[in-house]
């Protein structure tokens, strides 16, 4: 699988386009969803240029599992939940818009997932202050 | 979080329950939904118990998605596509509905994941069909 330079990940990474950030190591970063299916809605990727699941090490997917792990916590504290979902598209049949993998969080329920991802982008100031949220409850 | 050991995956686990498996290794194992959404509807599970995400210690949580990479591949190849989704709920709130973790493999699209869980079981012999591929397309 031949990974696009120039998604828009990509550009996030290499700080060529803006993001709402809430998190950053070494290997990952997350960032609020530009354009959310609810309050909250945070993405996790790896820093290793991998378009799926399938296309990324042994290494990149143990620290994309644990820097998720680490922002469902803080999303399910911040959000008030009642639950945290995450989902992840591998491929544009499965869906997949932005080639760089990408792991969904999302407070609430499965219901959420069921709703389609919105087509506009959210409020910037909605998201920046859900983004502060999301870092207290990261400590 | 308190686990329960009476869950339905933890007597998976200790062999009290069985399962259709299509992998197994010291620290995961992956079966056959029983109640399928769609055909390769596919379970990934730690043997660690941990009800949540947030629950399993972060080698738990690099075993199990080493293992779901490893499914995810498997389920492509063997249902060929479109694509694969992933989805792991977190919390009755959430609508995990067996309080063990769980990661979800599914193949085809985000459609997939718009139709309920199932509530009756898949017919046993189209889920050993299934399994069958899959474990070929394990190699």
């Amino acid at each position: 699988m031949s990974y696009d330079n120039n998604n828009i990940f990509a550009k996030i990474l290499r700080g060529e386009l803006p993001c709402i950030k809430v998190y950053e190591d070494d290997h990952t970063m997350a960032f609020m969803d530009i354009m959310p299916q609810c309050d909250g809605h945070t993405l996790v990727i790896p820093k290793e240029p991998a378009e799926t699941l399938m296309d990324l090490s042994d290494e990149g997917a143990a620290a994309v599992i644990k820097t998720t792990k680490k922002i469902a916590a803080a999303v399910d504290k911040a959000m008030q939940g009642p639950g945290v979902v995450l989902f992840q598209l591998n491929g544009a049949g499965a869906g997949q818009t932005v080639p760089h993998l990408h792991f969904h969080v999302i407070p609430g329920s499965l219901a959420m997932l069921r709703q389609p991802h919105a087509m506009v982008q959210g409020d910037p100031e909605v998201l920046k202050v859900n983004a502060e949220k999301i870092k207290a409850a990261l400590g």
